[in-house]
């Protein structure tokens, strides 16, 4: 049969419009950084993917290998991995069985959620810049996306006060509209994905209090969340709010992006609702296993924390962050308000015609466009930390598109 | 912190209400034989779960075995199982990248399948009885599901001329209704689940082209695919269709349930439509790479075939199976229209009392309750072959069933 036959003619492109598929589906073009296929530069460092580049704890590797293989034939029945989160957040708060909900990394657990809520005339309230695939998708379910809008002049530093505000007027603003659009919730990725600020959990908490007065749910995706204090996670507050939905990965501070495990922390009536939606099968045999064990290892996190903090140290000095100048004032490249012992950073530059990722591709450094992120253009990138016998290569660029 | 506090009071419950959830998703509640903990009988065996009993290709264990854990950091970049996929198929049609999107095992390719159409006022036509948790996932998002029933008369046997003379006189009455209600899709799976019954593909054909006349998209899960005819797959017409999707997954015929992998064909602009709605990471690195190996080593699937079809002979023996009484006229037990060589089969009884699978757990083997099928009740229960040393338990427990 002739190459590529499937790919379907014109004819077929107007049969897919006469199908019931979602008309955003069809008409608009999806923004996303996620690829399975890197291109690094030549001899290069990938500072773009936001997985662990210290990797995961040993311990891990041990689990693969000493794997029973006949456990892969049946659908996963572990529940070690169950049993590991609520032993993980015990210092914290009492979290339980019924409090979780296994999935495939914590990009779909946020798919889960957003299916969650009625879509007609539906309306979610983020921040802008965050993590593009989560607005993606509730875009392509037909949800609007209103996000309040970090400023460069405040270092795109986050205001809980501004953003209550915002939120406040918005629904004002709604109602006087007479289009009668409330927000369904409210996503917050804390840290933030692409700045790695964190927003303290006593501005969370007040957000999801007025939040619950208002009917609305309100989801904190966590997926950096290893890479802040564990008392600062929204999910101490699950006991307290049945609006309050928490997002966790084992992705990105422990590393086990390839093993696609993550899980949702809510009260048991949210996550009987999500059951609805799912099977319980999301997450492998193995996978659950490894995850357990780098559960039970989280003082490998320690010490990537404490690298990320060093090299966040290093390139403040770079670009000259002072107190009085937060973003830095050594040259022309600044960094946005950020948490140091996150391995993310944003870099935007004072150049309104440099393209950032490509300054940095033609040094050897693959980083995300800032492009890819609502809210940014491409004077800004998005870095994630690399080992630390890689960052010179990361430093020197720095220094020298800090001169451009 | 008091035990069981996320539980919620209520007060809370009310508050979910208000919450802006999909009502169906507060309201309705899941029926699902689907569950992460299996009880089974006190020294019993397990005719439930849908993996295959014989496991998985030898060299899949290998694979893990010899697997540089050092993967499991980054993201999944594996293009392993997109080749293999595409060789697996090179016998019967041309199968190119774009028309594969991986997912988390087949269930999960349904819930994006679904998530592609327009909920407003839409319907599914499928069959009945067929997978539960396809159009328990359809009803939660609001779809309606109409199915096509299945007759005991008939020893449950699929009429293709009846489906579409349905299909057809249901579109003209939901039209004279005003309604204006239209079938967005067709939901069939084949093997059907639960009887293991075929449809040929000359009538899925005839289905689909008819589907295409009135702009349906047709979704064909081939769960059980590997246990009929390669040549048997809609994959073939995918060349042909554009409103045709095909489901595959490596959880029965290969076995590996526990990994997670499965996968979806369809023309380029439908996969398309679906990328939009995930991201390209839903199969993991490991996952990828023994997929790619199991479907390297297809010989392995003819041994289960083998396996099943002189199961299933002794079966209709025991049940007086005839081409004049196919459902067997031997006492009271009988078995719907099935394929041989595949591993499920849908018993039923005549004593409209009877708890199937009550009686089945108390001979010491675990069934599904027809009761958690749509269309089919207590009398009725799903049979899983087993491994054949493990038959003989399931034989007689047939005889005495039979004989009740």
């Amino acid at each position: 049969m002739p190459a590529g036959q499937i790919t379907g003619t014109s004819e077929d492109e107007q049969m897919h419009d006469r199908l019931k598929i979602k008309k955003q589906l069809l008409e608009h073009e999806k923004i996303s950084y996620a690829t399975d296929v890197i291109e690094l530069p030549k001899g290069g460092i990938d500072c773009s993917e936001g997985c662990n580049p210290y990797g995961f704890p040993r311990e891990c590797a041990e689990v693969v290998k000493n794997f029973d293989t006949s456990r892969l034939g049946p659908y996963p029945h572990s529940q070690a991995l169950y049993d590991a989160i609520i032993k993980y957040w015990k210092s914290q708060c009492f979290v339980e069985r019924d409090n979780i909900l296994l999935t495939d990394g914590s990009i779909n657990a946020l798919y889960v959620i957003n299916n969650m809520f009625d879509t007609h005339n539906a309306m979610v309230l983020g921040i802008s810049p965050q993590f593009t695939d989560y607005y993606m998708h509730a875009e392509m379910l037909g949800i609007e996306y209103a996000p309040y809008q970090l400023k460069r002049i405040h270092n795109y530093k986050f205001d809980s006060y501004e953003f209550m505000s915002m939120h406040y007027i918005a629904k004002t603003y709604v109602n006087a509209s007479e289009q009668e659009k409330l927000y369904n919730f409210i996503y917050i990725d804390n840290p933030n994905n692409p700045t790695g600020q964190v927003i303290d959990i006593a501005d969370i908490e007040k957000i999801v209090s007025k939040a619950l007065k208002n009917d609305i749910t309100v989801i904190i995706d966590e997926a950096y969340g290893e890479f802040m204090p564990k008392r600062n996670s929204a999910i101490r507050l699950c006991e307290k709010y049945p609006n309050l939905v928490v997002v966790r990965t084992l992705s990105k501070g422990f590393g086990l992006a390839g093993m696609r495990v993550g899980y949702i922390i809510a009260c048991k009536e949210l996550i009987h609702c999500m059951n609805k939606m799912v099977n319980p099968y999301m997450v492998g045999e193995l996978s659950r296993e490894v995850a357990a064990e780098a559960l039970r290892h989280h003082e490998f996190i320690t010490k990537s924390k404490k690298a990320f903090a060093g090299m966040k140290k290093e390139i403040r000095k770079e670009l000259g962050c002072t107190k009085h100048n937060p973003e830095g004032a050594s040259g022309r490249l600044h960094m946005a308000e950020t948490l140091d012992t996150n391995s993310l950073l944003l870099l935007y530059h004072d150049d309104k015609n440099i393209n950032l990722k490509d300054e940095f591709f033609n040094r050897g450094v693959l980083v995300i466009d800032g492009y890819d992120f609502k809210g940014l253009d491409s004077t800004a990138a998005r870095v994630r930390l690399p080992k630390k016998r890689e960052f010179p290569k990361l430093l020197k660029a720095i220094r020298e598109i800090n001169k451009l």
